[in-house]
């Protein structure tokens, strides 16, 4: 998150918003950001949104999850924003989507559907 | 979709609606509806979706999808809801869930990501 | 598991071994056996897996799985193969493959990597 | 690849293994590495796997994966190894496992299941 130069707006119980600007060090070669920083950037949204949900000594751990990755990621500011589909006792289940936007305009680059374990901080 | 006495509703371009009633055949031991049986009516429902989106002369084939089982599967009706994603020449990714409904109330079952393939048909 | 046939064989402690043969009441309309059936019997074998490694008073949920579809499901009959890749006290992770054969030759159809949970029964 | 200092090592026709060094830029607070870089490093194995069976002017690109993160990525050196489950016109399907190797004993880390598509190079 750090080394992504990202943000978290807008938190709400159960959902969440990660902004973070596009930065020459994420690319590739062909000038694409890395699909490695758009899935950690997903992986964040979906840990930060079930944390909203689970007791307040509990952390969260990811599980596994899965990522399509749709389109290339070129734009000027990257955003993830995750939802919690259920929040469990043990287990919380969390969408999330990646967005590229440029002068206002959104494209959606890839998605993800993650489970995330609650596990009481020690 | 047959054995499983199933009805699509509300097509529109991208996004599918499809409805099963409860059967007794489609039960485990414990009275839960099979996770197989909502399994492949997410399937359906993602396939339908993809469908809507192709050429007219092209099949859809499922790649790979990926389900989260959230809830045992009881109530009176079942319903699958799948939208399109992202639509691609080759490559269509559909989003869906499947819900529950007892005395006119939701309940998520499932939630399926899923790739589907578009074949020019012979 | 009844509805389709399916035998049991070769069970060790991780990894297990599942046959069912053809049958006309599971094929689509090309003749292919549905990849629901597949898909179950995947979820099926994951699931033994897993059982033969968790406490004695245990049962086991499927949490999420992915399936990768590799052919159509042609054979005279098809089986699926398990193995338990980490077993946890909560999660167990499995991955398994199925074949179809003919004529003493295998054939990969399916491949799934799934999340299972150990719950103690009541 | 390059920030990870990773080196492809033993690669036959349908499998290949990655090797990257422990390296405390990679870590997280806890001092375990990152489950993005995990995650980087078996994305890039299997895009290695899939490239070594799509014809010579062909590129690969990842269309999804999915991932279970397995145990805390501690060690001195860490590993990936994929190999082609199916290799299609279109679509090729890869399975890899990440290792963390200490004193030459090797723990499962991460395993992936993942479907990568080959495109023309121009």
């Amino acid at each position: 998150m750090a080394t992504l130069g990202a943000q978290v707006r807008e938190v709400r119980r159960g959902s969440i918003e990660i902004h973070f600007p596009f930065s020459g060090s994420l690319t590739q070669q062909n000038g694409f950001v890395h699909a490695g920083a758009i899935t950690s950037i997903l992986d964040s949204a979906c840990g930060y949104a079930a944390l909203s949900m689970v007791p307040e000594d509990h952390d969260v751990l990811s599980v596994e999850f899965k990522v399509n990755l749709l389109a290339p990621a070129v734009g000027e500011e990257f955003c993830a924003r995750a939802h919690v589909k259920r929040a469990g006792k043990v287990l919380t289940v969390c969408a999330a989507d990646a967005f590229a936007s440029k002068s206002s305009q959104e494209k959606l680059l890839a998605t993800m559907l993650a489970t995330i374990m609650a596990v009481q901080r020690r």
